[in-house]
């Protein structure tokens, strides 16, 4: 199955762009009265019939809408150090894509050695990501703040939050597979609607001391990935798997 | 911590080859009389006293044996077959050697595009990911085999075996927790010793009906590893992630 991607849907239309006209129509062949699929990154699949071709506009009817279509039971935001390496950053951002995540927040600990963070790459990857994996909703990744500001920002009192750490703290880490075995699930087995997630994954040189009091102070959950030592975008998309893996029944 | 790899530890006396003793006095600058830490890749670490500084030849005599250091309480072979894209395959290698796992046998389906794999490239980053993740034990990586074969020659009737496809076949498939959830855990919620589990990943085009229906008839149980559509490469991440935080509490 092929879906494009749209940012000109009103419910009853929808244009694609220059580069997605250009693959529907030159790539895939497709012609005026031709089903196709296409998402909003907003979360809906649209059903359509081609009704204008034009080389760099093609224009489609809606058939039939699918809201909330590939979407996941829960909202997750990832807030992730970036890597000293980016292609290893970008490459949690499409399997973190792949597996539903909601937000990616890129956030500088005190001991990151990177302070420069590029969000375009990674919405790029974000959207074929999307598209690739058949899902509605395009991730959205956030301009980069301080892991102090995220964590004081944030006031959703209503989120499970966790933060990951490798030194040991004060605070006796759980494993996240029993942090999220606290959710309440419904009789599907399946994450209560709307259930809200944030994961915080330091950067190579872990979180401060500080960073980390400073996280529990604000409702955090003090967690562990188990007992290797994983990279930080290993660890970044493990705990997106340990979220996909236990609240989808 | 650094830890060197020696293909040449005796019990007594350990020998790193010329680029782990350049690495270890030049890089390093380690000296006689240091203690360092040696791998031999088969499961034991080695705390040494460096007793030898010659360019090409650093020679260690060891303190202490740490048997079984950085392993799994569980044995998994993951069988997967290549990706059009040699990089995706060699980050599952480098990702299932940070989690935890024991055999990778590069498989070819009958609907796989790729047909050639030099595994010497994989088990370079295999190696290098066991020091990184610090772990003594080095994955094993086969010579590739067709899917048939591979399932014809593995007899072992105690292992858990698992097959993820994606077509709908005759038999109903269980989620890959749900199939681990059937192994019989320890009081400490880990694995019971020697646990053996053998999982198969299809290529970019699935598996054909046939080969599913062979795994079954050889005791391979069909899972699915959630609702999304996932890369090869990201399937066989996520299996392998599924046994590292379900077996090991």
């Amino acid at each position: 199955m092929e879906i494009f991607y749209s940012n000109d849907c009103d419910g009853n239309v929808c244009r694609l762009d220059a580069e997605e006209s250009n693959h529907c129509l030159r790539v895939l062949r497709h012609r005026i009265g031709d089903e196709i699929f296409i998402v909003d990154g907003k979360g809906t699949l649209y059903r359509c019939e081609l009704t204008g071709d034009a080389p760099k506009e093609v224009v489609a009817r809606v058939l039939e809408a699918l809201p909330g279509w590939g979407g996941h039971p829960y909202s997750l935001n990832m807030a992730v150090c970036p890597t000293k390496n980016n292609e290893r950053f970008e490459w949690f951002v499409e399997k973190a894509t792949e597996l539903g995540v909601d937000v990616i927040s890129p956030v500088f600990g005190e001991r990151s050695e990177r302070r420069v963070f590029k969000a375009d790459r990674s919405r790029k990857i974000a959207l074929s990501a999307m598209k690739q994996s058949l899902k509605a909703k395009r991730p959205l990744i956030e301009e980069p703040v301080s892991v102090r500001d995220f964590i004081c920002a944030r006031r959703s009192d209503s989120a499970l939050k966790m933060i990951a750490y490798c030194f040991e703290g004060e605070t006796k880490k759980q494993s996240i597979t029993k942090a999220l075995g606290s959710l309440r699930l419904d009789p599907t087995g399946n994450a209560a609607p709307k259930t809200e997630l944030i994961i915080l994954i330091g950067p190579e040189g872990d979180f401060s001391p500080e960073e980390a009091r400073l996280a529990v102070d604000h409702g955090y959950i003090p967690i562990h990935l188990g007992p290797s030592r994983l990279r930080t975008e290993t660890a970044a998309v493990i705990a997106v798997a340990a979220c996909y893996l236990a609240l989808q029944g």
